[in-house]
């Protein structure tokens, strides 16, 4: 392999493909990426075997030729080391050869480096073809539908199919839901298909995969029995799925309630965030005391002492009602809905209850409450 | 104590007198600040017991009412719970009540906490009158003292006395001396007085004292025998002093050099680090190789590979030499000097060097080479 290669979309591809290298793995050859220049361009792919990220840097961009190649060929080069080293050369442009498939020369005239590499054919292959069920969505809508439903999932891995976004198309609508059995979020897109589909994709990585988006507009899922690919501009994710079936969560939505308290979000926000310094060591329990008249947020703790804050802008409809929960829960769903005000649906004192937003039907938050001290 | 305080000038001094706070002590009465409120005004006081910071909020700031008291006294509070309740609290004026030496009750109309205290005698009592000999600075002047030296004491505890920065007074001038063993750093300022005195204050104190400087034009220096303070503005810091003999390290700074190399600095530091990335598990040792036609820079390592880096502009003066060295040192010492060009004096390959400022003679760096490989 030798090539000339604009630094700056060099370096955006290794930053990104580093992305799913881990920090500390077991087998070494982990540690590396994979550069392969073929005739689409320089392909960097890196893999912690969860997760497999591969960027193309093409060779040219519009008008504007990124690479001048003189040999194609692959090599493993650390991955932590060759993007630092690009990082901080100064050159607007970088030559690189592979030579005797063991020493990657980089230089831009003025810094030469000598990395020592390793042959591609040690790579695990992994298969970066799309294949099983596609799908093509706006990333913007599919980035809100990640973001206010991911969340919820749980981050123990216990029970690993609690730490999945379960995601289902069906009827041309995609459901994901997510659950840690104290709390659940569900939102649904409507989709201008008619695949049908049911996976369970690790919540952390459908939360990176949104932050690669950047400037791209649409993103094709793949979805397999095994394997999901997220396909956008010159970057594919392939995610492992996980195994078993997840809960079936339909039930579990009340649809009547007895009470409803709608107030401002960054109020409610504000007075449970200063409560719960009180109940920090336990759970960030807070109280929830609603009247027609008042609606106090409390919270109390032997060691450190108490707090009481009174909600200025509300309307409640119902009878007196006390409901104690982990803040963080409710703070988590409120920050999710992005809603100026949000409405809270109880069915009794100890019973789930709802948080929605009065504009936004597609999006559904359930909470646990937590027994009253 | 009872009193009504502006929300803004509390929270700063909680934040500053927090910053004496560990995070962590053996003795659970050092996480409470003291709040003391008398005729001066409130003195907020954070202790770890090798430093004290006490911020006072005066009655008035200029025309401003800043505080109304209604009742003198004091407590101890948790200081981060305070801080954090404080810094939440929405309202512009406070109100605080001390119930029973035993409950903070902290009001804004809309909030209203009471947080656990305890008897202000508890407190172990700091002394905070200046004594001994008096030195006023100016606290830029100060602050480059403290930046251009300190950084190379040591940061392991195994000799306490190489953790200090030594501040000697004598015949009109100030001295700043830190080393490590392995390299050292000496800054000197004249001074309008004819204080004399020696003491080591810890290094990283003194960063930190600086840092709190802010808008203060003026520091006054307390030197006794086993405590120095720093008085500027609302703020006293006290430091304890390390015990001990400085090393004597006049002798050790050479005065005649046989090879001279100038070099812009911002290029110098650009070279070495990226070169330095290839020699990270060998203390980022480095070579400086340098002739009258060619200086360069070039680390390798058995592991990763090896770099060459070639420097554009310089001037050097003497015959070939070669010089490895702790990159880290080198570059501590460039960004120290605050200068656009460094001059670098060697004797010999293996003898100590001095990296100076070709424009400020009132700094010196001295760094002992590694052997070369």
């Amino acid at each position: 392999m030798r090539l000339s290669i604009d630094k700056e979309q060099f370096l955006k591809a290794l930053n990104t493909a580093s992305k799913a290298i881990a920090s500390k793995s077991a087998d070494p050859l982990l540690a590396n990426l994979k550069l392969d220049l073929n005739e689409k361009g320089l392909e960097v792919t890196g893999t912690n075997k969860e997760i497999t990220i591969q960027c193309l840097v093409p060779y040219r961009i519009g008008e504007k030729e990124i690479i001048r190649a003189a040999g194609l060929g692959a090599a493993l080069i650390n991955a932590k080391l060759l993007t630092e080293v690009v990082r901080r050369m100064d050159g607007i442009e970088l030559t690189m050869e592979i030579i005797d498939d063991s020493i990657a020369k980089i230089d831009d005239g003025r810094s030469s480096f000598k990395l020592n590499c390793i042959k591609a054919e040690a790579f695990t292959d992994i298969d970066l073809e799309p294949n099983g069920v596609i799908l093509t969505l706006d990333c913007a809508e599919f980035s809100a539908l990640v973001e206010q439903s991911a969340f919820a999932a749980s981050n123990k891995e216990q029970r690993p199919i609690l730490t999945a976004l379960n995601l289902e198309a069906t009827d041309g609508v995609l459901t994901a839901t997510a659950t840690d059995s104290a709390r659940l979020a569900r939102k649904t897109l409507n989709i201008d298909s008619d695949a049908r589909f049911r996976c369970n994709v690790p919540a952390r990585t459908l939360t990176d995969v949104t932050h690669l988006f950047e400037g791209a507009k649409r993103v094709t899922l793949a979805v397999s029995d095994s394997s999901i690919l997220f396909l956008f501009e010159n970057t594919i994710v392939c995610s492992r799925l996980i195994s078993g079936d997840y809960p079936v969560t339909r039930a579990i939505i009340p649809q009547t309630f007895n009470y409803y308290l709608e107030v401002n979000a960054q109020e409610l926000l504000s007075a449970m965030s200063r409560a719960s310094l009180l109940s920090a060591e336990r759970d960030y329990v807070v109280k929830l005391s609603m009247t027609e008249e008042e609606v106090q947020v409390s919270a109390r703790s032997e060691q450190s002492g108490s707090a009481l804050e009174s909600i200025q802008t509300f309307s409640y409809t119902g009878e007196r009602l006390e409901v104690s929960f982990n803040s963080v829960f409710v703070i988590d769903a409120i920050k999710a809905l992005k809603s100026e005000d949000v409405r809270i649906c109880f069915q009794a004192e100890m019973k789930p209850f709802v948080v929605l937003s009065p504009k936004d039907d597609t999006v559904i938050e359930l909470i646990t409450p937590m027994r009253t001290y």
